[in-house]
């Protein structure tokens, strides 16, 4: 019998297409960030506030992943960004091929900064690498103080992790020390922000971190 | 060449050990909940509080999916209730065998009432059934009121829907009727109940529910 050649596993053919992404987004130049949560916890509202900030800096694009429907992405087009919504048909997370797939869709020359929200979902997206430079995740505090050790990968995957929700940890049993230092735990370098994506607070500081990183970004690549 | 069988997906595989799981729960007369939100929206407090109406009436057990640790088991425990945890090891959901495997740490001659609380998350855990005879969701408000219509599966295969953290909806953007319209016309059968686990609103509502639905079980298994 010949040589059987085994592919290891789907993750490692979603990492080698994550790798052509990546490659084609450093040929071009832009700064792509993979921005995850639960459901609800404030993704798209975060990115129209996010384009609101920036849009004036840098030239931006979004993808949206959403198991069904275009609601995300209809917020972001009425805002006059390119957009282009991924449709999962039932599948939990998106991955590098169907970001490859809707890069087609988007103008990739005339862009700075890429935006891909995913699936609402705490679990599997952190698995799946799509050619980012950074994963950034929310955690809104309804969802309570449990989740870094409950969830831990996406915690230990992200470079950021966004604290939403802020104006209703009064109402909710969320202990923010005990959240910051159990994230803290699983990934020492988690820049954690505190925000409130409804009355503002805290956003400069994410406008701050997203910006600067950019430029970093922009001046190695040059 | 011989004839090959296809095994046509892990879906059906999974069909195969639900369905031994249901014959062994009738056999058992023991009646089956699997209980699905996403992270944080109340499942373990609800199973708290259903254990403190219904112990009296039902020998209750529970089965903790979580990715990993037993938090949620522990407090179940603590409440002397059977429980058993599973830990999938990543994975985004619980399915039929490792059900299957937890049952050989449970009486299954000393029960009524079997609690099993699914990994946090609204996509993946729809998908596989475990043997159970309904499906429970929760839906809490800081969600937002786009949830039906984003992740339909879930809102079609259950039988109620508890509209938790209702609470916090003086302080969130949750459209009750928009919420109660959408998943309606998703699954017209779904029994919808708006609760507090915190207040304790509308928990009355789902004990009765739930009580009247075991005691049918039993007539009809006997």
């Amino acid at each position: 019998m010949g040589k059987v050649s085994v592919v290891k596993g789907i993750l490692d053919a979603n990492d080698r297409i994550a790798n052509e992404n990546r490659a084609l987004f450093d040929r071009k130049r832009i700064y792509v960030i993979n921005l995850m949560s639960s459901p609800g916890a404030g993704k798209t509202t975060l990115v129209e506030k996010t384009i609101g900030a920036l849009r004036d800096r840098y030239r931006i694009g979004v993808i949206e992943g959403d198991i069904q429907d275009t609601y995300d992405a209809d917020r972001i087009a009425s805002l006059d960004i390119p957009v282009v919504q991924i449709n999962t048909g039932g599948g939990c997370h998106i991955d590098a091929n169907m970001v490859r797939e809707a890069l087609s869709g988007l103008d990739l020359d005339n862009m700075d900064f890429l935006i891909t929200e995913n699936v609402g979902n705490l679990v599997c997206p952190a698995e799946f690498r799509i050619g980012e430079n950074a994963k950034v995740m929310i955690l809104s505090t309804p969802e309570g103080t449990d989740k870094p050790s409950k969830y831990p990968l996406m915690f230990r995957e992200s470079k950021v992790l966004l604290i939403n929700k802020m104006d209703l940890a009064p109402y909710v049993d969320f202990d923010l020390e005990k959240a910051r230092r159990d994230a803290g735990a699983i990934n020492p370098g988690l820049h954690i922000i505190e925000v409130s994506c409804k009355s503002g607070k805290g956003l400069e500081e994410w406008f701050s971190w997203i910006g600067s990183t950019i430029e970093e970004f922009k001046k190695s690549s040059t």
